[in-house]
């Protein structure tokens, strides 16, 4: 949990809706950012999903430097899995769901690993009580990887 | 099918492997290049996928421009979809399969209506009884679309 003044301080610099707990705001132009890696998610959520990183995120994956930079900043875009109407064995994403944001400032999230957190939906922060799953979720699977689930992705032929 | 001769000129011209019939290569870069969208590629493929593409062929996708302009790249990446290690409801890019390119030149590719296609595995193309069933699928499925399935996908929250 962050201190009251600190999510007040978070909400006077941002000039479009922040999270509850970690004033996380939706960064511009994320759509333009690299991608991390694609997922898909089981029933009953059922979608597919991009995770893509700022280039301070996306260096550090490169270089395997953990734990991320202050500054490194992972988003992640869900839509309803659809089946392609366009051939049968492809499903492509359907309806937009949520927009999640991890926003690191090891300073200012000391008490939650280094990362603040955020849920959107239709560009507007969802409640407190989900906020206050983010941490223990990452917390409890992920910290040996600095509380980041998605690895980075590498196509065939790379490295 | 192109002649020869233009199969033979495309490969002069490039430094790296070149796709049979099409003489089309993997683009410098393309793992930085913005995503179009993700899909599912049912079993027994089974596979996560990522379509990205080059600032022309983004810029038509925004615009709504169709035909892709001359100079339109879209490359498609592939994995086996594994389970996740870290939870189980979310599948996550696995081996890395195939690297799939569609080069948009409506001359040298007039007789596939406009583009040219390459499949690889490991940086190298695949034979030519593969780089057969490109164009006529395409074809047969999205031909009102320029012949290109993958739509842009646009988050929740933006437009």
């Amino acid at each position: 949990m962050l201190a009251p003044a600190m999510l007040a301080a978070a909400v006077a610099a941002a000039g479009s809706p922040t999270s509850p707990i970690y004033g996380v705001t939706i960064p511009d132009g994320y759509r333009q950012w690299e991608f991390i890696a694609p997922a898909l998610e089981a029933e009953p959520l059922d979608e597919l999903r991009i995770v893509v990183g700022n280039r301070t995120a996306v260096d550090a994956y490169r270089a395997g430097t953990l734990p991320f930079p202050d500054g490194a900043v992972l988003v992640k875009l869900a839509w309803k899995r659809l089946q392609s109407p366009d051939f049968a064995p492809a499903s492509v994403p359907g309806p937009a769901t949520t927009v999640q944001v991890m926003a690191k400032d090891s300073r200012k999230y000391a008490a939650s690993g280094g990362w603040g957190y955020g849920r959107f939906i239709d560009g507007q922060p969802v409640d407190v009580a989900q906020h206050e799953t983010c941490f223990a979720c990452h917390e409890g699977r992920v910290k040996d990887r600095d509380y980041v689930f998605t690895r980075y992705a590498v196509p065939s032929g790379l490295r």
